[in-house]
């Protein structure tokens, strides 16, 4: 999970990327990090926490150059660490390079191991320093060559952005796992050139969405020019990420050429289709939730409230309270709201359960505050697989759906019903985007990309799917 | 804008105060602080930035001890500094003394050049300081003595927690116009204490309400009981603050013993019956305005649209982007979305205009995303005069409300119309909390308090009401 | 243990307090602080750790103003917190006034219970906190008036700058325990006043020593004008402490009129001449130990040798090694040289001995670097009586020559020998500042300002002496 | 400039390397760091600034493992960063390994060059990255095979520590241009090895000097055995580097098997025979120049006095007072003791002058205190070529003494004589040690080592010398 941006021809380049990265910040709150060009030499500040405090004005004037890119970045807990914290930079026989990347690679693994075999050393444990390695070794080759070489030997997911001395590129997978789009901003007569990964940082600078950049399309942003080559390699069938519609991305971006917020009420209207329910209000698990919600009353009629408030103010720094003080459970996040909720029949929407144990406590929240039922509907199919595509996501074994029913999983939160969205009804919007085109391995173990790096998983998936 | 807490008699008293004030950050984000007495020996910290960010596990093992109280403080830029974080403490004849305040008192001023007069030194700005000194001259008098001829002499508004050596004591003014309830908890065997500004704090530590402290009410907690004095001076007619409901309080609280989402969706209810409009959907300016639309969309059978998608990482230190860079107004807090704006009619539900300034960028922000009409509905009257009882609010010259009609205020903000709620309409809850229990100066100019500090401003305020 | 400053008529007024704070960093590495005066409007910033750290650029340039106070502090433990850290500021009836202190006051107790019956409220526990309230008690008084009055109630040592929203004050108690010296700078063509601690705080900036602040003077800088006020109280026998030249000043400082660093020597060399002792090198504790010891090796012949190392990094932060390995004394901040001392009879000399621990590490390291002998001389007599006029000393208890006699001590340490500096030779210099001028309780209990807040202590010196 | 460490077998390693780092602050005050390995997993922390403000107690806890090795580093501003933090760590074909070096790598650029050719990639630009990169290309071979062969391809200086998954390894240069020593520490019946740039750090913690590491020997400390490997390449003539003996360890170390205390002083005994001159008193510039100074007064029978006094509070942060404010030179650092200096004709004892202002500071202040007249000796010959192996140098052009004669440096600076060591002097402990084994192109431009990268320089320094 990351969002990355490229800004092409602005003399307040790091500014507009500190902004796209602020309005990208749910992709990842980890670390940050921003590298310009300031006439082929690089500025970097790469920082863990969030954008807000990395950037202080202060770091932000020791970034000048027109030209750069930037990075939020989430990981699994191993890995984190400000070594690889993105950007990634390297100086090699052409230069510098930099490297912003969202997405995952399922042959890293292997490509390292070769590498090193050949004398590679790695500094970081990202997949991106394989690609740097690669993009090395092609020899005194243009950066266009190797870089199309280099694409060619990586699989798996990605949106790139480059910065090298002299310009910008934008790549995006063969599949087009992630999103990425290009945007335009008219600023004194010139014009400047944006990359990123979600609409909504378009917005916020107020920059006008050109398109998208295709699956297996290069961008080159260099002597004010702009160039693209396409595809770089036989063209694929695409692998749209189903789950920024469902719970990744800001409902106020355009993703994939669709309003998220617009597929997350169609989600929610779909469900209450196929999953009505008789109850008295419709209330969503917030933030993530409340499309669906929307969607659900909507088609069904039953009226939406926010019985549940979200407490925006919770930070990475939270201290758990001491044993002492009885264990309070999601409360720290949600709270609910008696007098919407006494004596209620709930149908209360969210968009995804993992494990459970969070659902199950909501429940337990809902009845303890008066709710007569709670219904609880998922507007998504069950997670069964883990994704090996950009998500971070717990092992097969933590997600309850791949080893339990809808019964069994019902039991255990404790809802009166339950119900996810069929994959039949989660293509509601089947006419305007073909449904082949996108990836769902989450809830269907049909993964689009081999899994160089997890042979066993790809195997139990092909079993079993 | 403040949020006090009391604990008493709880091993964990720090610990269950930080969660409380947690769940109160909305009410404070400048400083905070915590002060305990384990034994009659105090233990403080006080800082300023967000609860999350003070107490780090560090800072709560240093505050031991069974008793504690604490707060969340926000002030106007003058007085924003450490010195006058909150609790206030001193050490006196009679030993250590600390106090926590909500609220804000109107002959501070006159009071504190009384005592200067007399001799005494001021170290901080704030107003509790002379409560401090006025407790102190009370000779060798017991403290609740002390304590009600003190509180005989300050007006204003106060929801107080006192922290002494033996004890905690709550107080609340006589005309309660701050809220402040008192909680319990069962914890092995034992029972804990709790004194809060908001019911949602209580929540958050699984404490059941017991009851409102009363206007006018002193409530002592000392050896093991609980004691109190009611009222503490003739009983004077209650003036609540309305603004509680409208805006400050979390939807999750139950203030002035009703829930506070209910009165918003009631809010919303009001608002359209009184201000119909054909539209196609309600959009809330959220988070606040949310349950008022609600409200709307449920009476006018509008559909309810999060038509504005509010980002949530919006810090203390963003960086405003220089001016090379088009000014983006409220665009860094809230975002449109195109796909359920485009070419609607749209009711747009917000809890007050202060200035105009952000109504008129949302308003083109709405436009500009393709909405066809914007109507603005209002669920409060116009605010008109200032708060003198503990709400921030501008001076009346930069109240937009104070000199411009509601069309002129329409024509200012852009919008296709705009509509307040009455004051008639704003008490639709009438039947069970009396109007005249409410202060609604801000909407009305009658101030129920007098305003020693503050002459000019009482008068002016007389002549027009 | 404080050093204090004062600017008056500069332009860059806290940049040259600042400097002065700096060069006085030995006099108290605790906190620090500056307030200055800019037309009558204060600015401050105090903090707790070293000068260097605290004031960064961006914090002077928050200092605005051509008047200007400052202050270093080292405390005991339990009064170590910003609350008393200074320049301690306070509002009242003449408006706002700050002071910075150096010394201790020994009815600070009695008049604080006093001022406490009467209703005053404390909120740090400095005793320069009584004084403010005195100067506030005066009425209307001019501040002269009522700074006289209060000066004539209280006791002990102290040298004080006082800032006001006109000037400021310097003030020194009638016995001239503590040091206190005014200088001038010319700048553009203007004339700076300068009042400091010590006279090295002078040489950095360049300022030129005008004299000593004399015994029971009060020196007021306002409207560009100097004049000075003495006796404020019927003259006294001086009392100036001995213990600033034996260790506690700079030694390129002038105190007291005469230079410290010769002032060492001559303790070196009357140790030398009293107690010789055969030996190959004369070896100082660094740094304090440095003259006196060139002083011994002058007058007996004897090479002097750096045969202790002091390590400069130790910072207050020092993490102390886990138990598992081996305990290290004092060599954290001491190494000894091998080269220097195997196989010699070594005289080594510290100023003096406190509790004994110290010496017992440094003669072993001595020893195990393979010195014979080591003879431990001491450039002062044996510390018997704890100070309250401002040196920061341990219990009587804790003064290992309270109770032990010399060869006890020499026991205990493991010296061959040992030998103090005698009262008589103490006062080497007796022709040119007479011995009646100095107060040298520590060394015999004969202490010249009355402890009221130490009945018990004075009564058992008075029996001793 | 840098200080390296390596413990092998101790529970408490990281504790360890941290005490030895703080021993030797003085050899690279930017930035610091330690890697753990914990039965192979590799933990570490570096960050820039001092050793006592990067490892707290938190940090220390979180670097587990019984092996370790540590840096502190100082280099030239424009590498100044994180990045380029010390030891660097990689990952490659044979899993985890770590660097620690102190020195210069001769032919750094050209090998660099070299392998970006081949298609290797760097993140830092430190000079030890094309070392791992080096080690990475042997192929399968054993580290130690490996290593040599790397070792025979680069030039210049090193001493380093290897930490890999199962143990430590230390190599230094043919040439011994820097220090490196074992020592060994006995410790719950257990033997750890210590493995250190300077003495000092052994005498810290407690551990016995065993021996030095002999130039050219590589020593591998694995699976609770010591093994060595010597010479790793045909036997060189040994280049130790005088300047450490000079200036750059500490006083209390023992170098190249020689005390360094006792070096110094006898630098000065030399001085005092080679240029004896008529004076009252020997004054050092501390703390450096105070052991010369000492052996100049013992030669010359003129008193030792420190009429110099340094402020050891300066730290990295000092802020340099405005223009307003007037140059105050080297005030900051030093000042002098007026009663010390007064009348006297002095001898000012420095071990160098690099660009001549200091000195020129130095003699004005000295003058300004009363000095009669300055003799200025210098405790080395003059510096007159850049430093490529290790020692921070400025440029030839920089150095005063490249461009103007003894004569004319003496007019630069206002001494009334200056003086320097000759070649001859300086090697008054040739009989012990070999001038042959000395590494002296600072001053006579024979540089022992080819300096691949500065072609320009080496020709030039031929052609003078």
């Amino acid at each position: 999970m990351c969002g990355i941006v490229g800004i092409y021809n602005h003399a307040e380049a790091s500014n507009l990327a500190y902004l796209c990265l602020y309005a990208m910040q749910h992709r990842g709150q980890e670390s940050g990090g921003i590298v310009t060009s300031e006439d082929g030499t690089f500025h970097q500040y790469r920082e863990m926490g969030l954008i807000n405090d990395i950037f202080t004005r202060d770091v932000l004037t020791k970034l000048p150059g027109n030209i750069a890119i930037g990075h939020v970045r989430y990981s699994t807990s191993g890995d984190s660490s400000l070594k690889n914290a993105y950007p990634f930079v390297i100086k090699y026989a052409h230069g510098w390079l930099a490297v912003a990347h969202n997405g995952n690679l399922t042959n890293y693994k292997k490509l390292r191991s070769e590498l090193e075999k050949e004398g590679s050393i790695f500094q970081a444990t990202v997949d991106s320093e394989v690609v740097m390695h690669l993009l090395a070794k092609g020899g005194a080759a243009p950066l266009e060559e190797r870089l199309i070489k280099a694409l060619q030997r990586i699989k798996g997911s990605y949106s790139f952005v480059f910065l090298y001395e002299d310009g910008l590129i934008a790549a995006r997978d063969p599949k087009g796992f992630r999103p990425l789009v290009i945007g335009e901003l008219q600023h004194n007569g010139q014009k400047t050139h944006v990359v990123v990964s979600e609409t909504c940082a378009l917005d916020l600078i107020g920059a006008k969405l050109v398109r998208e950049i295709e699956p297996g399309e290069i961008v080159i942003l260099e002597k004010g020019t702009v160039r693209n080559i396409k595809p770089f390699t036989p063209a694929k069938k695409r692998a749209q990420c189903i789950f920024e519609y469902i719970y990744f991305a800001r409902p106020d971006s355009n993703v994939f050429g669709r309003d998220v917020y617009v597929m997350r009420t169609g989600f929610g209207r779909a469900l209450a289709r196929e999953h009505p329910v008789k109850a008295d209000i419709v209330v969503p698990v917030p933030d993530s939730g409340v499309p669906a919600a929307i969607g659900y009353s909507e088609e069904s009629g039953i009226p939406f409230q926010m019985g549940l408030i979200r407490n925006h103010y919770v930070g990475r720094t939270f201290i758990e309270p001491k044993k002492e003080i009885r264990h309070f459970g999601v409360k720290i996040k949600l709270n609910p709201v008696r007098g919407v909720l006494e004596g209620k029949r709930v149908v209360c929407v969210d968009d995804s359960i993992v494990r459970g144990t969070t659902s199950q406590k909501i429940v337990k929240m809902l009845k303890d505050s008066g709710a007569k039922e709670v219904h609880m509907r998922i507007s998504a199919p069950p997670t069964v697989w883990p994704c090996f595509y950009g998500i971070d996501t717990p092992t097969r074994e933590e997600l309850i759906a791949s080893s339990k029913s809808v019964e069994e999983i019902r039991e255990f939160i404790g809802a009166d019903s339950l119900a996810y969205l069929s994959q039949e009804s989660l293509y509601w919007f089947e006419k305007t985007s073909p449904r082949e085109w996108f990836c769902d391995a989450c809830f269907t173990g049909d993964y689009p990309e081999e899994l160089d790096d997890m042979p066993e998983i790809e195997k139990m998936a092909k079993k079993t799917s």
